[in-house]
């Protein structure tokens, strides 16, 4: 492909449609760096606001990635990481197996709130507000999302002391059996990453994520906990298990 | 928020921010036209191309629409269609109720493809070919996405001659309940439209769509249906149930 200054595309879709072309072709390999933006200028006799419109359209796609201060790169698929099982419960605070092998940002009471109201939505009769745990989520060893769970501080008073005594899972829902998450729903969608998820998760602003909510219900008929995760969807590949019942 | 033209951050992220904060004030309401290009050349005292490429980022992020000869719209989420019971089972065409609630763009009878070898992955064994039934997903009766299927002709052998006929589905699966899907799984990510999905869905060139690809199996243990699917995101919202077993 030849780019044509006298047709009526404009001359950066013209450069998109080239730099996808090379990335098909793999002499721009996923994982590598493209030439930066006075190299195509000059390679390809355009403007510098040409070239970087082409870019900043293609980091918007997802197809490029700039890495700060050190150049632009294509993004590379491969190393999405694929979560098997994946369900609501494997993002389940309370069902975690082991709190040691799992990073916590903080555990704090809140009150009911925007959040918690939504999420809860017409439920009534939660009083004493939440625990608010947020956690990252990795895979590949990487930073593919965040996970914030509420637990209504009435079924399990003492968490956060446990958790800071470092009281293993077992000894914090023991005789709570019937509070564990046992039904639920997983409500999915893709939205443009608000400011603080984007900071979060390294991504650009208003990229598009992964977008869940999770409300659970104990064995009880309980609400037991309600969780909100945002995934980078460059990173992840949700792998859910499917049985008709 | 004021443009500044002195600033070392490019105009056209100035317009960026600009644009999103009208939105968020509720300036530029959800569902409503964006005043034109020229009009915002005008207002700002801004170059043709500075307004484009925000625009054109602003549409990649999914944040504005444009409708061809219409204009440039504040994309409306409250319009998403939320599709409860969300399963692969909902998408599978063994299991579809009532054929003539639903539109087929086409059943032809295919042999192993690139893509069929992808979804069956290593499973030998399935010969005489596929059929491939394409068809259109709607919610709130507006086109969100397209669902292919494939399934073995060797379990089917009468499929599309039923359907031609007209036969009810419960005649069309009529003795063969062992070979409907019972089990499987559902891979869920987020990548960019090719072309063809581009066109179908009414997208942008490589805007980001959910895509899905589930492996189903019978009873009996034989893979009965593999099934695609390509979803616009700012379409749908996925409602899965959840059952800890």
């Amino acid at each position: 492909m030849k780019l044509d200054k006298h047709s009526s595309v404009p001359l950066y879709a013209q450069l998109k449609e080239l730099i996808l072309e090379r990335i098909d072709r793999g002499d721009y390999a996923p994982g590598s760096r493209i030439p930066s933006e006075l190299v195509l200028c000059d390679e390809l006799d355009l403007s510098r606001p040409t070239v970087r419109q082409a870019i900043a359209e293609l980091v918007a796609e997802g197809v490029l990635i700039i890495v700060k201060g050190k150049g632009t790169y294509v993004a590379d698929t491969a190393e999405q990481a694929e979560i098997s099982k994946f369900s609501a419960f494997s993002c389940s605070f309370l069902l975690l197996k082991n709190l040691a092998d799992h990073k916590l940002d903080s555990i704090e009471r809140v009150d009911s709130n925007e959040e918690t109201d939504k999420l809860f939505a017409n439920i009534q009769g939660i009083q004493g507000g939440f625990w608010q745990i947020d956690r990252p989520m990795t895979g590949n060893g990487q930073l593919i999302g965040l996970c914030r769970s509420y637990i209504p501080v009435m079924m399990f008073p003492d968490l956060a002391e446990d958790i800071r005594l470092g009281k293993p899972m077992i000894d914090i829902v023991a005789n709570k059996y019937a509070y564990l998450p046992q039904k639920g729903n997983l409500k999915l969608q893709v939205r443009a990453a608000g400011n603080q998820e984007a900071l979060y998760l390294d991504i650009s602003r208003r990229a598009p994520v992964i977008a869940m909510s999770s409300i659970l219900t104990s064995r009880s008929g309980h609400i037991c906990e309600a969780i909100r995760i945002v995934l980078r969807p460059d990173a992840a590949i949700l792998d859910f298990e499917q049985n008709r019942l």
